[in-house]
């Protein structure tokens, strides 16, 4: 269905063709300072037209808050969020009322629905997007607010020009500096490169290459895949609920669940299935205030539930099915025939997808971390356990200071 | 939470210590031949000492109906199901109460609940999956019997032995045997195979080289990862649910609950980011009584929703955590120290996981068919719409005629 | 929260400070045709100014389909609902910025959400019903044009004046008329009555005598309650699930959900509990294609699950706690003081709340009536069973012919 | 369907003719003390054969504990719970083969499934409230350590004996010491009665008056009906959801599904809906650290809110189907015929149902609240915000004493 979360909740509407795209965010936490600009921010991130890399369409996709705030202080009561269509005329497709699109959504939708939009797959589009990044904005700045959790997600690859970081050497899995890439990379960073990759010197050495063959798509109107890593920082211990909800499956769930993804893999992935438990095992080690690891094979997630260290993911992005150039395939109706080339298109959606990635991440992020609080603070009104066995080694220890701290509750 | 799918769902319960493990599975069709035999099946085939791949232990793990049917067949209740425990004596678990193991659930548990069961991350179990099974083994049965559907799951690399097909060659991303393998691999072949690997030719080479590997690895009580592709053939298009539940959304999700899983590709996958457009659109061509195409690098879905291709795609799973060596690490406390070996565990879990990863893909399948059943039988009721605009192609067209050819679906 | 159902889903938004109030309606089925005016017919029909009994306000509530539909079809997608507010000036509040009103939410919404809307209980406004009404409208039109589905709502008591039919006459709990008016009563001739009462003559009588009353209490500046009854008619039988979800716990839901109400009650309801068994009991009689009852105690509901006979129930609602007389109470801090009186109310609000009651009504339905469709279509593709006993008397026999019988349920 | 809750959720299953009855627990808060006796005391409560109003069978209903529990103390983990059955034979049910028995769930059953549990109406059984009762205990554990809060439900009236508070007088709703007795009657002191009714005197009144009309309808094969008030004490303001989650209407939601339920009242009730507004309104008055209200026709609640003050409640249940007295009614085949009198059945199932009102109503106030100390938590962690207006009274006031205790989530 058109909603994600448990507690908190996003439901989100909109076709390109309707009159406005939104959503409505259920379960903000009340007193949150929120206004138009700190959602403004990650919508104009997703635009289109950022780069050479993507279309140069203009949309202004300023959003609006409907409902839930009051001077600029969230009341806890549902946000509504909506972003005007600039054009909501039915768009010339004749051509495609013939033609089902390969690899695009208007067949299924049809064997789905039973009803075709003009637009083909109706909610495939690009502009339902809008309601995720509108929602992850509000949980980000709760969440950096709250806890100092940040997310920076960027393009790893594009077509076969890979980050060198995500070849294996030898033994290790990952080069050296990797791990500490995604404990310093920075949003505002990243965002000076027209990929958004994070390392100078990489990303001058992938636009180079890269570019070329880019503009050579474009030429030919093409279009090329990629993948977007993500790290998470700070989030605390014990987030994400065991057995079906653990956190990277939520995460997993949540990033192929956006157009156009075709992969998860999280912490060593799919290039961990070939070293030997011994190497891949992280070693536990004291780190300030409570345990940490050495290496971080795991992702930062163990048994579904966080251990304190970075989370990273990986998100394959396969290459944009609208093309602009003519292809064989079938109508409608199964006879064999052209569909012509037509329009201009993002030849490549990865840089654009950066904050789709990071709202995802911070949808499920804030839902598995508002879940773990009740529990925690349920845990922590229980009175002391005369006779609990050590081994079981009791962490809340409901102490009389802490208790009454909570008991207004 | 312990709770999977929406209209058909199962809620699992247990750990290795307590009486039993098992799930309640709720919107089971009524009238469906179900017997213990048909649930235990597929928990044989997860049990471990199969293969000496596995662990050698004996588990009997017998289900047992305790509702929902009568005289063999179900009555639409909740189906409750329970298998014992064999052994539910606390064991000596002495060392790890000193030391959360590395790579387990042991700390994050400890950080999430604030107790800990004697057995370190209790639900984090491998018997956890023992209600799964269980559970998508009825969901398997309904769908064989009412659609054909079809899932079989193979084990497509142990370590860096890697099934030809998922290498890259030329243009191509996948060799020309394996769609087809994918169309005709059948369950009871696959496990003649100790490895439960399709190919006999490819399935002997594996074997020979790995063998030698893996028996080095239990010497050293090392252990090794590996992945496991899953095919579903027969599901009718139309299934999925756009944006937030898209089918691959779910079955992320689903792949990313099994312990030990790192990652998770669909379709083209990772490889499919670094071919062009034009290459991984999927032609539409006429194939019998529908639409198909002639690649399938889209796994089967299209915008979330299966377009009657076979469904196919790729689950990592890291090196057993549970290894029999000693371990540099800290104790809860961060007194560095060293984990003693201990026990005898799987160094391989993969051919276990098989059905697991059917059982999960069943689950997905099951709920996502019964909510397109409910919306196609809703839009077949409403009476002929006058003067629809033929652009939009209604498919429903509601005349008798076409309802029962619908209610095939 | 603020979303209701499951599979037909609605998720509200807006205060009355805001920009606009609305609704997102998830899982409508495709096809359905629908416009505006659909909507708009109910949602005026809510709005104050009706007749002397409301408040004399002239809302205009314009209701505008965002998105989900094309040439006034549904698409299956997402539907988004809005209505502008048309004020959204910050009210003149000052005194309410003192006192909690009594018996409102100001007080309760500051506890939950440690902040407070300018206007006191933010959602606690009647404007929040508006995504109510206009969700059901949808609902409504499907359940009409898809299974002729009725739901008529009228007040049946005002203060202390009740329809006759609610008292209980010697051994019978209802008299001779009520359940012929139950099957009979149309919502286009209750509209041409202020209060919404069915029987002109009876209304006639009413008015009379509470109009005095009700006059006098808005001289008085006070309010007054009353109940509505709301009938049901043909619903099909199945339709409901066993256990926690039975069609009366949703109703109750439903109608509890709605403000101002304090009581439900379904068929007999609490005058039910005052006669034996052999008088309650509902037998069994031959009615046309199938079973159906001679008396309907019930309500049309059975063990959960509707039997097809009318389901009737009746909703208590309390005096409005906005009333314009000075109360004593106390401030946010607890001092004594008197809250003076100030604006026009509503001196009474059942009659406005007929649509409403009608528009909870029709999401109930229509959630568990897309759901038992899934089962029983998921039931109806099953092959038939060789040796089923015959007393479990399995009527999904699957033939082509029954299958046909049932795709009309 | 059989799942209760969203993040403190019980899933039930079983029919009387299965193995087992029983539920999952999933969301218990760990750390708590809890042992098969806590839960069978409740279980206890609710066994027929405790007085002569009810059936002298003797049902041992023992649970014990599946899992999610290690030294009596929960893990966090999902808690299976199990009560065998402990006759399992098919019964000789060759009449109700035949006939579909009045007001029973057996005809709208096989209208719902298509097929039939020899049972009749499988679920339909008291048999299934065990999994509700068994899951209540362990929510009233927690609630009654953690919080202090008390439910206490009792029979307020057995056929037309009705306790003499629920008659209104004069002017007041209720009598003087209505409200007291809310407030001070315990558990303990009902159980000594063999109707559960609170009062001595009255309750020997009571008795006196109708247990005469029990033994005669007992004698006469007959049943009768009656209602249950229930209080639930120390609620904490602050708990509930705004808008469909309102805690009477989840409230209203649980008791409905309660098998036999035919109404619910909150507060005032149905009679609150003749007294004016001015009457009606409770005004605030300080009490101890917070606000109260002078009187309580809210019933604790407000706009969907808890308030602080009690919370009261009642539920009507009709008089049970099951008669043993022979019934004019069809088969059915629709053929008009006489259901025979067989079998021994209670007449009057109020005093078991007390028990099994109190586990609903734990139920719901254990979910509501753990979601409220979600968000409270939630809010008290976002820093102090600089110029919030003084009218929004912000409560959570984020002193850095009360984050700090909190900021170790």
């Amino acid at each position: 269905m058109s909603t994600f979360g448990s507690i908190f909740r996003v439901t989100t509407y909109g076709e390109s063709h309707g009159k406005s795209v939104g959503c409505i965010v259920d379960g903000c936490p009340p007193g949150l300072p929120l206004v138009e600009a700190d959602i403004q921010t990650q919508l104009s991130r997703r635009r289109p037209g950022q780069s050479n890399l993507t279309t140069p369409r203009d949309e202004k996709d300023l959003v609006a808050i409907q409902s839930g705030t009051e001077f600029g202080i969230t009341l806890g009561t549902p946000i509504g969020l909506m972003v005007r269509n600039q054009d909501q005329r039915p768009h010339d497709y004749s051509e495609t009322d013939l033609y089902p699109r390969p690899s695009h959504a208007d067949w299924t939708y049809l064997q789905k629905y039973g009803v075709k939009a003009s637009s083909g797959g109706g909610r495939a589009s690009a502009r339902e997007t809008i309601g995720r990044v509108a929602a992850g904005a509000i949980a980000e700045k709760y969440l950096k607010l709250a806890h100092g959790i940040e997310f920076v997600a960027f393009v790893s690859s594009v077509s076969s020009i890979v980050m060198p970081f995500i070849h294996m050497e030898d033994d290790r899995l990952f080069p050296q500096d990797f791990w500490e890439l995604l404990s310093t990379i920075k949003r505002e960073d990243l965002d000076k490169d027209p990929v958004r990759c994070p390392n100078k010197e990489v990303s001058e050495r992938m636009r180079e290459y890269f570019m070329q063959r880019i503009l050579e798509a474009k030429a030919a109107n093409d279009s090329v895949g990629g993948t977007i890593t993500c790290v998470i920082r700070n989030v605390p211990p014990g987030i994400g609920e065991p057995c079906f909800d653990k956190l990277e499956a939520k995460l997993a769930h949540a990033m192929l669940s956006i157009p156009a993804t075709k992969g998860f893999e999280i912490g060593s992935g799919f290039k961990g299935t070939t070293i030997f438990g011994h190497q891949h095992n992280d070693p536990w080690v004291k780190k300030d205030s409570h345990l940490g690891t050495k290496t971080n094979y795991s992702g930062g997630i163990q048994g579904g539930i966080t251990n304190g260290e970075n989370i990273y993911f990986r998100v394959a992005f396969k290459p944009p099915a609208t093309i602009s150039q003519a292809q064989n395939t079938a109508t409608y109706d199964g006879v064999d025939g052209v569909l012509a080339a037509r329009g201009r298109h993002d030849p490549c959606v990865v840089p654009r997808a950066v904050p789709i990635v990071e709202a995802m991440a911070a949808l499920v992020i804030m839902d598995a971390l508002l879940i773990q609080q009740s529990r925690k603070t349920a845990a922590s009104l229980i009175p002391p356990i005369p006779n609990i066995p050590p081994t079981m080694n009791a962490m809340f220890s409901h102490s009389t200071e802490e208790v009454k701290a909570e008991t207004s509750t």
